[in-house]
């Protein structure tokens, strides 16, 4: 038997790029903060490292789901970091599709309790 | 300033075992069925290969998430996949977590919508 065209349990719309559990708490930081955030306090609200931040920044840069800029506050550089207004709507489509997970997973879960083990 | 003891997008309980896309999806196509699945149903319905599935089942049955057992159906030998009980209590506390991100991610997302850029 060969392999379904659309196995139902592949999720293809749970993209990788905020699914991740760090990327998902990046993402979800900066979805509340239309004017963004630096590099600190991304840091701190997600509690991870510089390294690890700077990695998962450089992936959601390159999907095109954030923007990096430059500033000087006071007299030091900060990055500040923002959601674009694609990525924003590919988070909501993501979060759509998280959902849709949820609910069947849910459902799955509730039905095992009425079958034989 | 250090990092916050407990910061707010970190998601602790948002346990990595159970959110990789690909064990999601077989998590929940157990979570289905009490009997179990069989390794070819398994990886039909989630769309992985052999290896891939081989992979991932290590991972779950490492963490006492999911049980193999070898049978004979026919002629054939067929492993038997069931999700433990142990399994199944932390994939629902699992979905309670993903559910609250959920929430808190939809709630970001609309708040940012009345703030200025």
């Amino acid at each position: 038997m060969n392999a379904p065209a659309n196995p139902p349990f592949a999720y293809p719309g749970l993209d990788r790029v905020f699914h991740e559990r760090a990327r998902l708490g990046i993402v979800t930081s900066l979805a509340g903060r239309a004017d963004g955030l630096s590099f600190t306090e991304l840091k701190q609200l997600c509690g991870v490292t510089d390294g690890n931040l700077n990695r998962h920044l450089q992936v959601l840069e390159e999907a095109g789901h954030v923007s990096l800029a430059k500033q000087t506050e006071g007299r030091r550089p900060q990055t500040r970091i923002r959601l674009t207004e694609a990525g924003r709507a590919s988070f909501a489509a993501y979060l759509a599709e998280l959902e849709q997970v949820l609910v069947e997973a849910r459902f799955a879960a509730a039905q095992a309790k009425g079958q034989p083990a």
